[in-house]
């Protein structure tokens, strides 16, 4: 289904607004992949692999990192220049590692708004803060920026089918993008996961094996599958591709800051495994080396208190000896043991970043307080704001009208977790259907302008 | 808030990609509204208003339409091309009784995506279907064209807090857009209201009000508060402007039917309290009246089986005696006395339109079929799907490869109601942690190719 239309571009400058369905996959403007570096031995590899981890040092050790040729990228861009493009991450696709004709046209992912919210910057004594909505991606979140990469890198290899171990917004995202692509996927999830998470992949078509076992077993099985039956493995923690899929979202930050006065001085991200900010600093840094921006904003990682690895492992240049353990209200970055944790922390070191870890009860003080400028935001979305709440307070961010300009990024919707909003919300007002009762319950809401 | 951005314009058609943020508020293109008629005694009022309903009519009967001068609609797309706006509904300005400066630039509403679902038109016997995905709108459902609108018109009267009676999607909406906006906004619900509803108001910042009493005792009690508050009541039932954000969703599809093969011959909505299908159809008439279709499409009004009162007013010319009250899992259209029943029947008659009614299994079938296609819809929006399905069975719509194109509107994102997607959504396999019993318990599956 996603090879059925023709894949043409030309006049699409002026008329993709009416048909931007058909505007993707300009044969003459392609990707400029030049290959893969080993991250720990520095070996390097071509353009046709190994596309998992290095062999020299292992699927814990050898994490790959995909190149490309930036002056290519520059002719690119100036031939047909970024403004007249698709409002879709597939924009970016000379610094994608896919070929035209793997991505479906109608797969509208990324170019999330960026919300200016002035009223809750003043309330922060912020300069400026800005809000990144990752909630308005196709499943909700953040995550199918990398599944629709992944999906169409799958394509690309001719992968039949693609699996990964996982009950969160990357398998939803992934049956999802699935289901798209008419590419069949296997979920692995360990038994105990909760049903709504379930449902939404099942309704999505994937083939779902509950495993009796932990999420490790889940985690095991599925890679020994992959393995054996050819499937193509949708896992950040060593399959290079999905990070790629992540730094869209730099990329997006870099362009899109040039509405709202340039590059923020803080772009701040919660930390659960380390892809997802060690993705978007790539995506920042290749726009510092084009020269799209012309300085790199500071990164501020937020965890949470329960469940702080990365913390540890910025100041200490190691994981903790004990795995910390301590649960947190926002799942997403509930991840003692992340394996990307390396790659966060390089990225973190280059951009003179700081970690924060925030408690459970700043974290859905943060969901009502984005909630009541607009963006629903799931825990670990909120996650990112209460960092930066935390940091204005510590001092790390300067507050004031001279201080520090941040962007958040909220990295998934609220709607993914209604036992998180309940907890936040708080409870309705009570009363008879009588207006004089109302009128006394509501006074002091400033919603009665003196008329009660 | 909504003010604090300069209104710029120039250059808007070649740079908005990178700085869509400052693309709204030309000053020189701006709403060409007339005035209002109404619907009964065909009174006609000018710009001014009233802005509910007839005043010789009453509430009930004197629903309110209204008017622009096309002529000037048609001179303002040939200055400033459709082609060069903002891909939101706002592009669609000259067509809505909004002034600039109304409207927050950065509230993307609108222009979601047509999804052309090729396998499942195969299998279901379709020359063409296509799916726009309404749950990609700010808070994942075809509402939020409404209550933006409705939030910007409550702005431009200066009024100082917005109010509504529901639960479902049009309370959502309207306390995201009105916390966008920064305007105090007061739902009233009955008290017996769903728990994971309520939440997302209050993470809003809504006041909530949960009346000891019915529905009805909870739509009356804010009517009066409406009234004795001065509060902007967003009901579509007696407000007029709140059909028109409805009508963008018949806007686009005109607009984006270009992509597709040009006009769809049906156009599929799910039928509630009838203000939907009566506001996609006059966005689809207004697009034919200015030459942008050179046809209309006929349209399915679909409703559920053991809630179908305007089944029965198409047929009959009134309401039933008896209220229809079955209930369905389709929460949103759920209406067993519909207020609009009268603009949704001539919409209907206007449209040689068809209605049919669908039972629950067919509407959970259809969650498991567009989800399987990458679109997860909460089920009234499952029950458009369903009622194309039933309509191709019954031969109302004509299958095969020179038969009908059909587009479905999918109104809202499964993530909305969870239940139902669990309903949907069946059980997961459950194994342990062996590759052998996976491979057995998955080999009917299409996903081992024979290398099991």
């Amino acid at each position: 289904m996603y090879l059925e239309k023709p894949l043409i571009g030309w006049g699409v400058g002026r008329n993709w607004p009416v048909r931007y369905n058909v505007s993707f996959g300009i044969l003459w403007m392609t990707t400029t992949l030049t290959g893969l570096n080993c991250v720990t031995c520095g070996r390097r590899f071509g353009p046709d692999g190994p596309w998992m981890t290095c062999p020299d040092c292992g699927p814990d050790d050898g994490i790959l990192d995909v190149q490309y040729d930036l002056d290519a990228v520059r002719a690119g861009w100036k031939a047909a220049p970024l403004a007249d493009r698709p409002l879709t991450h597939w924009r970016y696709r000379e610094l994608l590692p896919l070929e035209p004709g793997s991505v479906r046209d109608d797969w509208r992912v990324g170019w999330t708004p960026v919300i200016d919210a002035s009223r809750l910057a003043k309330e922060l004594g912020l300069k400026q803060l800005l809000l990144k909505d990752e909630g308005r991606n196709p499943t909700a979140s953040f995550k199918d920026r990398a599944s629709s990469v992944g999906v169409a890198h799958a394509l690309q290899l001719n992968a039949k089918t693609i699996a990964c171990a996982s009950t969160g917004n990357a398998a939803t995202s992934l049956a999802g993008h699935a289901a798209l692509a008419g590419m069949p996927c296997v979920i692995f999830v360990p038994h105990t996961a909760p049903e709504p998470k379930l449902a939404q992949l099942l309704v999505f078509g994937a083939t779902v094996i509950a495993v009796q076992g932990s999420y490790d077993q889940a985690y095991q099985l599925c890679s020994q599958a992959c393995e054996k039956f050819g499937w193509y493995n949708r896992n950040c923690a060593i399959n290079p591709v999905l990070v790629e899929g992540k730094k869209t979202g730099g990329l997006e930050v870099a362009e899109q800051s040039a509405s709202f006065g340039g590059v923020p001085d803080w772009v701040a991200v919660s930390v659960g495994d380390g892809c997802t900010i060690a993705g978007v600093w790539k995506g920042l840094s290749e726009m510092h080396q084009l020269g799209v921006i012309d300085r790199l904003p500071r990164l501020l990682g937020v965890q949470a208190k329960g469940v702080a690895p990365i913390a540890y492992a910025l100041e200490h240049g190691s994981m903790p000896d004990e795995v910390q353990d301590g649960g947190t209200v926002a799942d997403s970055i509930n991840v003692a043991v992340p394996r990307n944790w390396r790659k966060a922390v390089n990225a973190l070191k280059e951009a003179h970043g700081v970690v924060v870890s925030v408690d459970d009860n700043q974290i859905l003080d943060a969901m009502r307080t984005s909630g009541r400028h607009g963006v629903y935001a799931e825990p670990a979305a909120a996650a990112a704001l209460a960092g930066v709440t935390s940091a204005v307070a510590n001092g790390i961010i300067s507050g004031g009208t001279g201080g520090d300009r941040v962007l958040a990024m909220v990295t998934g919707s609220g709607l993914k977790d209604t036992r998180a909003a309940i907890q936040a919300g708080g409870e309705p007002i009570k009363i008879e259907p009588d207006l004089d009762t109302l009128a006394s319950a509501i006074q002091d809401r400033g919603v009665i302008d003196g008329a009660g």
